[in-house]
């Protein structure tokens, strides 16, 4: 290894080790807050117990399923391993268990943290908003320095000790798959509970949000925890790992500092996520969604300028630095303009509310319509971004090495730069939601309760911002995953050939001419749109056992209904949890499965159709979930707030029908698109040499 | 022209002459059919006028839009007149014209006919059921012969004279654009009179539908008239004219007996459209659904016997007839795949019926969710009939001729081969729909309006049938517009080279690599949701005014409840005409200016990924609005036949709402989007030339 790249090495290293010592002294910092209140410990116990629960029933399900897949890459991956090298292999399976296990370190930490955070910030709301807002953030902040210290970290050491691409692309694979189990059986088990605690409590007996009678209320805030922590936690985990990989596999073919350039931007990222995290408190204007954005905005320009300065520095090319800058912009600005379509001061919440005057057909039709109409300015951009960060790096193609394809890898690594500040900002939201209901159920006060109020809906809207950002760095990233694709395929057939294997050719292009590649389109379209029914599906019927269950409990224990008797909260927690166990493996797996199937029929080219078909739809379909879900989120909550008759009138008993469809959208469905569309990328990275050498379509 | 050439596109024009004549007899036949009931006789006569006032003020509309475009493409199009043949201009604008004439007209007469084959139906049922069958079908047969008889005329005319490919694209284009106002203004107009009809009298007032007290209900069965027959009836004759356009460009590319053979088979089908038609009635068992199946095997049948004589006779290849076949087939069971997901006996429509009992959020999330999983054999069937024609007809090729692609093209002239057919059962449907309702309004008695019941929910489930026919139809026509395309660019660049312009190359590949195209995708990809979403919101506000004015009525007039006053029918009529008009301009026109941007900023490459883009979103947009919109509606009748509680309890309130939010998916925005796609695919093979020669990316 040159000097350069491991001195760079040492010093990304040094810097994941930076952010675990932040991550530290800040969960130090939340746990030192006061916590007096012995109701709220105790049901913020009951959370806790539960959130655990699930994670180690889930943990244990996935651990047999790594097992199994563990045991196949060992045998077949890189090469089968009675014709190849057997330490190919054995690195290949420990790179892979590697990447499971941090993946699932992120959502165990996360869990720890952000269910004790929820307590500190509900007390620390007794002293006014921004102790309060200070404490959830930073509860928040643990989890993203965790999540990517470990994801560079891990990065960082396979490729110290391997160097192989092969290798990167095993560790991002075990990352994703376990994301994808972990943020649809998150997000089945959070919707579950969400739905039916609302459908049973606020539709049915017209009790508040967060009624500790209601037997499903614990479930619903582990499920907070458990969805949006630990699964959103995992799915960023996993796309940082995935723009990373692609970045460093497309490096590695072209050489020279080109690794250590991939390095020494992720660093900076981290450490600019740092200084924004240490920084970030709420302004005297006491405005929560300004002091979020604001930490955003700013670890944007710290970016922006060290990178500047690094490029000067280690005499990295300026073009690169500017795709990756290119990458960091848009991403802000698909934000913004999702921002657009759930803010409730601008017209299609205001249409929405008016609209659920006329009941709820027209809040599902108004919600579907816009949902459909936010794509485009996301779509643009994400197509805008790879086309320039493609443009401005082609002068430096040569005929061997591909810079332009390694320009819009690097606008991926550059949109998910900050991704560390984004974390922060999205596990904040959880974390001041359970306070809320906590504050709630402990009785602390309608102040209280309203400062927590005010918390989480900042919340909300900023997390508007940052899922128009995580899908749009998703979107970059599996551009740049289908490219380094084509790179294994090409470096395969090169190996291939030099072995003696006769008629395989090097892609020079993908055409959509092709009749094979066309129908790796069409088949790759229908999988997101299969994958989120699936998803769906399961969190119907989990809901309609668990009503069924909700119901049971009323009818035999009157005494719950009067607050005499406490209701079985843990057997609410069982079903929610047994039940998204269940249903998440079908979909899981036929996503792979269909990755399997297209691929040892059609061959290279038809997986190349079907990566570009499944990237399209699935972007189209996530947009639209992620944007028509907070679309109908905010329209209830503007109702809430007094407009069209407030609560319990005509427009407010739609707009909840209307957020109910929309949870299972934003929640469940849409945020799992994004990792689905990942690992079905890197399983055809990861089997292009299966693919390329035995298909159905090349016995004829 | 060759002699059998000649010969056989007289033949051609010999069948649509039969054509004319069997509809002239069935519309006779269907007008001798007695009608005494004056009440209905009244009815009826305000169902026409209003039908043909809209009518009028829509082709008036339509009228300026396509004066503007006709000077337009005689100024510029194939080629500027300054510099081209004056000849070829005024040729290609009245191709234009005339397009949008027999479109027009096939729409016309559709109403014409089914306005009062809808009296003769219902009065007919007093008999029994089968002569009442007869009856609605022979008037929808009327509709399915003349459009088919139109569109196939009007190709071979204008092949006949000019020969230009160019010119069939100018008709074609003609054809589409009306069809595309045609049905998203017909669209608009039949859901928002059904929404606000149903809103107000079914789920307000609790009054059953088609009373006539409900001031909605005139135009509700106008908007059946002018969205499901005139609109479907301009959308199948653009499909129909677009197919045999595209093969018959490429068919003039490949010179030979090949246009011949477009010809014969198309003239085929429709010969065995008459066939199927005259000899269709009702069986003994008095099942109207099998009736109307059975009509088409028998057709499908009829037409695979004689094209494969006829291959036999005139000598064509039998790759071609396989790939026709092929088409055919992947039709009927796309068909059959489409009714799984709609059919009131299988699952899907079982478990949203059950869920519906908890409530209308999950109505709507079973219907999404199966809506979403119904895409993925239909996508597959597209992809596998356009991959085994494409495989089938690749030993034909040579170097200069492109047989592979040509057999694409006739596998969608075979799918929409036996269209006249998928007509008669499609106008069917609407016409026993009008009839039951006139049964209502005329008082003819409860036994009556079961008879039109029955006929009515065989309508509806042959609908779903019919409907993934022309959607996986529309799919392959796209697609082979998309080759046509590449044909017209490829033929460009021989003339323009031969004229000495210099650097231009051929497609010889798409490659999805080229940022160009890559960029194109995404954006095209989003353009069928941004449409869909333009045309929902248009209902949405529709529907809001006149539920406005309905109110108005009821409460300024309380002896329309009382039955002693009538409603202002004409009020409505004109609220939803208006509102039509105003609602879909914007949605046609930003498809077409979508396109002209992208051409005109990335030029032909980042245009054939846009092509490819909106062919692939647009199928699985249109699948899902389709498909989950039939789910709703027969889980909705599901219910009404008594299941969950049936009329009235919770589950059917739910299934309303589920009803209300699929009308406008499955009627108004989901078949549009195939007209929307075959509108982009013509604008973007007519200005070919255009987008090759003037760019904004080639000036860098």
């Amino acid at each position: 290894m040159e000097p350069k790249t491991l001195f760079i090495l040492i010093g990304t290293i040094a810097i994941t080790l930076l952010a675990f010592g932040f991550a530290f002294f800040l969960h130090r910092w939340v746990q030192k807050q006061p916590s007096s209140n012995e109701k709220i410990a105790k049901v913020g116990q009951l959370i806790r117990n539960g959130a655990n629960t699930f994670l180690r029933k889930e943990y244990i399900a996935l651990a047999k399923f790594a097992g199994i897949v563990a045991i196949l890459i060992f045998l077949f991956l890189p090469s089968p391993v009675w014709k190849g090298q057997i330490l190919d292999n054995i690195i290949m399976t420990l790179a892979y268990i590697f990447g499971n296990i941090f993946s699932a370190l992120a959502g165990k930490v996360g869990i720890f943290v952000s269910t004790s955070a929820n307590i500190k910030t509900a007390e620390a709301a007794k002293k006014g908003i921004r102790p309060s807002f200070l404490t959830g953030f930073r509860g928040g902040a643990v989890m993203g320095m965790a999540v990517v210290g470990a994801s560079l970290l891990g990065v960082a050491l396979i490729f110290l000790i391997t160097g192989m691409g092969t290798a990167l692309l095993g560790f991002s694979f075990g990352a994703s798959s376990l994301a994808l189990f972990a943020k649809a059986g998150g997000g089945i088990f959070t919707k579950t509970a969400d739905i039916s605690a609302d459908l049973v409590g606020k539709v049915e007996l017209g009790i508040p949000e967060d009624d500790p009678r209601n037997p499903a209320v614990i479930a619903d805030n582990v499920g907070d925890n458990v969805g949006d922590v630990a699964g959103m936690g995992a799915d960023l985990f996993d796309s940082h790992v995935a723009s990373l990989s692609a970045a460093l596999v497309m490096a590695i073919a072209l050489g020279g500092d080109n690794p250590a350039l991939v390095f020494t931007f992720a660093a900076i990222g981290l450490f600019a996520s740092i200084i924004g995290v240490a920084f970030s408190k709420m302004g005297k204007n006491d405005d929560p969604t300004l002091a979020l954005n604001l930490g955003t905005y700013v670890t944007t320009a710290i970016y922006a300028v060290l990178t500047g300065i690094a490029t000067w520095l280690f005499d990295y090319n300026w073009r690169i630095w500017g795709a990756t800058i290119i990458g960091l912009l848009v991403g802000v600005v698909i934000g913004l303009t999702t921002d657009y379509f759930t803010n409730d001061a601008r017209r299609p919440v205001r249409n929405l509310a008016k609209a659920s005057e006329s009941g709820p057909a027209f809040t599902i039709l108004s919600g579907v319509s816009y949902g459909f109409l936010s794509v485009l300015p996301a779509m643009i951009g994400i197509g805008l971004s790879a086309l320039g960060a493609y443009l401005i790096c082609e002068p430096l193609n040569t005929p061997d090495h591909n810079y332009a394809m390694f320009g819009v890898s690097m606008a991926a690594v550059g949109m998910l730069s900050i991704v560390g500040m984004i974390i922060s900002n999205d596990a904040y939201g959880p974390i001041v939601d359970n306070a809320r209901g906590l504050a709630e159920m402990g009785d602390l006060g309608d102040d209280v309760v309203e400062i927590t109020d005010k918390l989480d809906s900042a919340g909300n809207t900023v997390k508007a911002v940052t899922k128009g950002f995580s899908i749009g760095a998703a979107g970059l990233t599996v551009i740049s995953l289908l490219f380094a694709f084509i790179t294994e395929v090409n470096t395969a057939v090169d190996n291939l050939t030099a072995e003696g294997v006769t008629g395989l050719t090097k892609f020079k292009y993908f055409d959509i001419l092709d009749p094979i590649v066309f129908f790796g389109i069409l088949v790759g379209a229908a999988i997101p749109a299969v994958f989120s029914s699936l998803l769906m599906l399961g969190v119907d019927r989990n809901a309609q056992r668990m009503v069924q269950e909700i119901h049971r409990q009323f009818q035999e224990n009157p005494g719950i209904m009067e607050g005499t008797s406490e209701p079985e909260y843990d057997k609410c927690i069982s079903i929610a949890t047994t039940g998204a166990l269940r249903e998440l493996i079908p979909a899981g797996l036929f996503a792979i499965i269909a990755t399997l199937v297209v691929g040892f029929i059609g061959g290279v080219n038809a997986i190349g159709g079907y990566l570009l078909g499944n990237i399209v739809s699935g972007l189209l379909i996530s947009l639209f979930m992620s944007n028509s879900g907070g679309l109908w989120d905010n329209g209830k909550k503007y109702i809430e707030a007094g407009n069209h008759g407030g609560k319990g009138s005509v427009a407010h008993k739609a707009a909840v029908v209307g957020d109910t469809v929309g949870d299972p959208f934003k929640d469940t469905a849409g945020p799992s698109i994004n990792t689905q569309i990942t690992v079905v990328s890197l399983v055809a990275s990861l089997l292009a040499v299966a693919f390329l050498t035995w298909n159905i379509v090349s016995l004829f």
